[in-house]
């Protein structure tokens, strides 16, 4: 690919992040308070819009319901675009409610699944009022003991809550099934890894597609063959993007073992052209991390760096090349071509792109410097 | 249920032996020789025999091929029909020729593949002179390294060469698709998951199911729950009984987490009679250990009682008063009711079950003092 | 063992409490509230003592401080007593204060590292004044991201800080020091695995030892002879009973995998006399759950009589026998005999002993229809 | 670091090479044949040669006893030297032997005990007449079953052995203990992590260290941690390089997650200089790899270009301001600073290094352009 040409989708590459991203958030044992946290919805909102102001690769603003609840929907995404800004995906959190200890979607006790519809409900007409297009959905029903759920009664079940929440959404919206490996449930997980969102996708209808977070799988797992069968099957739908060391760490996405987050770019590049403007809303590019230990703002500026690093890179792969060394089974020049790509350092060309959009050219030392950044964190901290 | 049902159900549960299981076996480190091992498929059916007779619970023996081949199959079949034997699943090896080092039904080089489908139309060919009815294919392709395979392409063409395949079965001939999270091939694996083979299933029909082997699966994750959703998806179709500590151990089945066999049952028992008239060719049960340093007989003879003590506890459970509680969210009670038939002494029924039959009441000793038994490792010795 | 001698045991088998056991707890996502909670350590002593009376086999309740912190300590060790109870182990929180965020007895801000060791020296001197014989030191430092800390800097300052605090022990103290994995610090953790807490504890002198928790190794480890190991080195000083499936689930201990238990049992049998007179301060047995789905009492009362069970088995083994098997290789025989004894029905034990003792025969089931239990939970809740 | 010194550390950046790298390999399924394998200790020597002679990175070669056994080791050691090698590690071998079934070093048997220590000998007696240092010992002694052995025994036994070898070493001689998760035993190893290792290496004295194989952790292991840890206590001996996905899969060194390599040397340079004049018998850096599906001499060379790579990157941190950012806590800052190094192409100085070495610039592609290469593997394939 021409550099002209990788500087232009690297201008039009944009990742949502989470409102979440810019709120408190911690682990089981303590949220630490990190200076400059935001309080509320519209300071999240705030946060995203300092974060594209200095980066220009934010599509949207993904939330969470009820974290973000508000009275006006449509105030909300108002205020949103005034800020230059979308609205994202809509995801319904059903793991707080204290109805909701055995289960929401699953829950064999009827009148508490019907409120886990009819909050899923509420949220399809939050995206009808914000002009969100992706229901991101993440279910955490399982179980914690050998015995406690009847596994096919609860599939069924959630089968069932599915199929109708599918047929309340409009046309144009997709429905993502997120998997992951276990947490909070320890036993067992319905939705547990990719087969299981991909075989309620199938019986779900096209609408209905498969969202991969990167820490939501076991140790071991080759996550980029599962997004080349999702993609090559047209049942991947979208991305949480994060890392990990073991478990779900939500690590900011890049810090361990990029070269594998490398290898997904690489994949993704064979089905979509990730760039803005043509990949909208065929692919949800999400950030999805908790950022225990770093200032929020920050912690959402360094990952986009990352993911502009990667996408780069990707996009350096000699992928004739690639495919004629496969055809010829030569393992090591197919590898040297893949690192070939990777190991090219992309900087020079990240801070062209930043210069001719007229953008800081080092987004994270930039924010360290920021006095409006500085002025903010303080102004949290006076209330 | 009531003690005369379960000792009729034990008195029917069978389970299918390897071949491979009698002969020598080791790492990649060493195969070190076991005195007695057999040394060709008659032996291997000699074994088996003499298992039988004094367990009566080996409903047939699967073959390896090449590793089994014979000129005769008919003739082989007689042999185990004397024996009182049956042949059970054909396994088709797509690891050892040299030609498949970069792949079999998968091989981009289409002759290489050519070769790998026209090997498992022999299979086909062997399943119909031997009176089989499964097809029992687990297929290691992937690769070592990043770039080494075009992931999709490779899918491609294993999903092609399965379809050929598949059409080539008799009506009441069953593909069983088994899976493998890795090795030989480290880096991918093209069936590497139940979400793999249960995806080839779908699409290739009715007469196509998912084998699960119990040593292929990453570190944590819950197999019963696997087991209950092929089931009432209508796509389990078999087992390979072993166990594991860390990654495809093939140990003894049962010689660690007997808590997790015994689940497995659990689901199990809610969609199969597993008692051997009823389930003949329903579900495909087979032994698949790699005995390295125990004595090949009584290392299959060791795992079929575990597995019937397995059965037996799987069958006192009470499913109806576990209903109750899992609708009432009983967690505690839940588990006790497991716990309850996990934690009774079954054994006295088994030998009991032996009595009635004439058999010996401890099996595993019995081989440790059989005249027989020692007189044909004596005489494998010698030669 | 006779039968007599094993009753015995068992009858002086006893375990410690966590008084966090009976309190509110959770997940990162949510705590949901189980109705019988105790809101205070008053109540978990009350709830402890309850446990004692139906069982009579606790020990001790641990405490956790700051949790726990009370005003008079010496007016809390005599409300325990009075219920029959002693303060068990003192657990020095390093998790939650906000100054800890970058480290505890680690952190290179030495001013927060000396707060963390004042407040373990509080802790020690709570121990006085409870009588209490055990520091459980659970250190969570460590970091979240390649770069964050000096490996070998903060090594040094932690031993440096737990040689200040060894310094502070009273003879007949001692100092655990568990290990953990991962989590709350995910990248990298000071004391992470066995073999940290070893090499410190054998720097800091004789009073010092390893405390395993069951869940704290990564998948795939043989925790069994991690416990054999160390008490040949005489460094094993305790546990924390739960289970897991992933990561560290504070799991009801025997709720997965009960043969790993049996197996540790085996082990702990060949250096100690689990029956409490004889082991008292030799070993420390303590429960250490996190129940976010049971109800707080029974999900104490049915680990201690897993473990019970489990304790009566692994008095069962023929050790003798297994010898000569082992010295035989007589792989199958040693198999066969740590199966005999686990095989076997222990619950008519169990009940006979409780039954000679004047208690309850099914413990969970009594505390299920206990008028006194309901009770407490309904004024709990009324509150 | 200033450039030139950068450079000259690489070019005195030496690695040494197995012997078993060159010569034919596989998994237990099955060892293909790849076309120019090495057939005996002499076309290994050629092939190490032939890899010094265009990459100059080439330290010594480690040998395998008994597979590179020979009547006159002076003979090889002067045949490695007119070829510009030295011989480096010796491995003995403890799983090949028939006798070692149940044990080598740690076998209750005494006589095939004493063999594996006679067998010790013998190697020690190799390192004098081939003037190799380092007798690098991997033991697979452990248990595939629950009772098999007696662990404390067995690790008794073990240390034992090791220490009358220990004493049979001369001065300048240094044993390094290899530590491995599981296999080929898969239930217990008695020197399963770094901790076993290293307790051991504390008993034995100041001549035993520990040896790091990248492939033998557990999944989710902070290896560098180890690393660090190790070095500071004097006690990190060597390295075992390769990469794995999920188990021991001994694949090329940097092919899959390059960043924690890097994470690895950067630890490694606060303790070591690596390059070699001053690292000479300090710290051992050996290849191990099993080339399964590679070219063997193309699949050497391949990782001794990644480790250049890498260890350049680790030159390139900033480790002074690494150090402020730590005591500043700035965890994005300590980050990047990391990121910094590791994110430049530094394929331009190994280039200049090679070319200032009158060496080929790109090693890789230069053995597959290589004549003499394709007619030693063509005369290879001939006989």
């Amino acid at each position: 690919m021409e550099l002209t040409e990788i500087k232009e989708k690297i201008k039009n590459f944009k990742i949502e992040v989470p409102s979440w991203g810019f709120g408190k958030s911690g682990t089981r044992f303590h949220a630490f308070h990190i200076p400059g946290e935001a309080r509320n919805v519209y300071e999240k909102i705030d946060d995203a819009a300092f974060v594209n102001k200095i980066t220009d690769s934010v599509s949207a603003v993904a939330i969470h319901i009820p974290w973000d609840k508000v009275e006006d929907y449509k105030a909300l995404k108002e205020y949103a675009e005034e800020k230059g800004l979308k609205i994202g995906a809509v995801n319904p959190n059903y793991f707080e409610d204290e109805d909701y200890l055995f289960g929401s979607l699953s829950n064999s006790n009827l009148k508490i699944r019907q409120k886990a519809i009819d909050q899923t409900f509420e949220c399809i007409e939050i995206m009808k009022q914000t002009d969100s297009k992706i229901l991101s959905m993440w279910i955490p029903d399982g179980s914690n003991y050998p015995g406690q759920i009847d596994f096919n009664k609860s599939f069924e079940l959630l089968e069932d809550s599915l199929k109708q929440i599918t047929r309340h959404l409009e046309k144009d919206m997709t429905m993502l099934l997120e998997y992951k490996f276990f947490e909070p449930a320890f036993y067992s997980t319905l939705l547990f890894d990719w087969g299981t969102s991909y075989m309620l996708s199938k019986e779900l209808g096209e609408n209905v597609k498969v969202l991969v977070d990167l820490g939501h799988h076991s140790q071991g797992t080759n996550i980029e063959f599962i997004v080349s069968l999702l993609s090559q099957k047209k049942k991947l739908g979208g991305f949480h993007f994060n890392s990990r060391k073991y478990a779900d760490d939500d690590l900011t996405v890049g810090s361990l073992n990029p070269y594998e987050l490398f290898l997904i770019f690489v994949e993704l590049n064979k089905f979509f052209d990730l760039s803005a403007e043509s990949q909208n809303q065929k692919i949800s590019l999400v950030l999805d991390q908790s950022h225990n230990v770093k200032p929020k703002i920050p912690a959402v500026v360094q990952p986009l760096n990352n993911l502009q690093i990667t996408y780069a890179k990707s996009l350096l792969v000699d992928y004739e090349k690639l495919k004629q060394a496969q055809e010829n089974h030569d393992v090591i020049e197919a590898e040297e071509i893949l690192k070939e790509a990777y190991e090219t350092d992309v900087r020079e060309i990240l801070r062209e792109v930043r210069k001719e959009k007229g953008l800081p050219e080092d987004t994270v030392k930039y924010v360290k410097e920021s006095e409006e950044y500085w002025k903010m964190v303080k102004e949290r901290e006076e209330f």
